[in-house]
């Protein structure tokens, strides 16, 4: 593991792997394809990161949005460094529909819920390997 | 004007002015620093923006971003790209405080609300101009 996740995004994702040292999570609620990038670092802000840590950030943001696009049928990607809750950095990518349980809501805050089988969790992280290539270890 | 602004947006929102071609605006809200930046595009999605402009956003977002954190006290940044009811690509950079009106929870969706007066606006728009230089233009 590149850094300690903090206890609450431990308990709320599925660890998809490590990408270039960051990490890859998918948040626990089949309702949304909802991941999470938490970068390799103690900062708690996006724009006191290293420079190229931010640049290695954005690229993988870009990557993980692309990849649901593809991957899931999608009306809207939201992408936000939220922070309030959990202070550790972390980035929300998430794949919205005009149907789903929140939209058009935020999904931060939702007790809306569905549970993944360990089955679709393999399923996620097998594509996710075929599509990030070598920088991405599970 | 370098695109055309959403309703919804134009409604909620003074304009500060132009950077670096893309838009600037202060959300008509003082209870946060919300600031939005709208790229010069009519993709409505980040990571289908041409790789140039992907760079210059990010780098507006971190500039704004550390113009937050100088100039109000702050305990968090939030920075977000939604765009479930308005469609144009936007991106939220707002200073959140651990007293302030909905934290911990986001500001999206949110009634509470108070007007800025035009000269608070103005002093803003003072402080931006001085902070982002050339490539601000209000």
């Amino acid at each position: 593991m590149p850094v300690d996740l903090h206890p609450r995004l431990e308990q709320d994702s599925h660890q998809l792997g490590v990408y270039n040292d960051n990490l890859l999570l998918l948040m626990r609620n089949a309702l949304f394809p909802w991941f999470v990038i938490v970068p390799d670092t103690r900062e708690v802000e996006l724009h006191r990161l290293p420079g190229h840590q931010q640049t290695r950030l954005f690229n993988q943001v870009i990557q993980v949005s692309s990849f649901i696009e593809a991957q899931f049928q999608v009306d809207k990607i939201n992408v936000a460094s939220i922070g309030n809750l959990v202070p550790q950095l972390h980035v929300h990518i998430i794949g919205r529909r005009q149907d789903d349980a929140c939209w058009p809501g935020v999904v931060w805050g939702t007790d809306k819920f569905d549970a993944y089988s360990l089955d679709d969790v393999a399923v996620i992280r097998h594509h996710l390997a075929a599509t990030l290539g070598e920088t991405f270890r599970n």
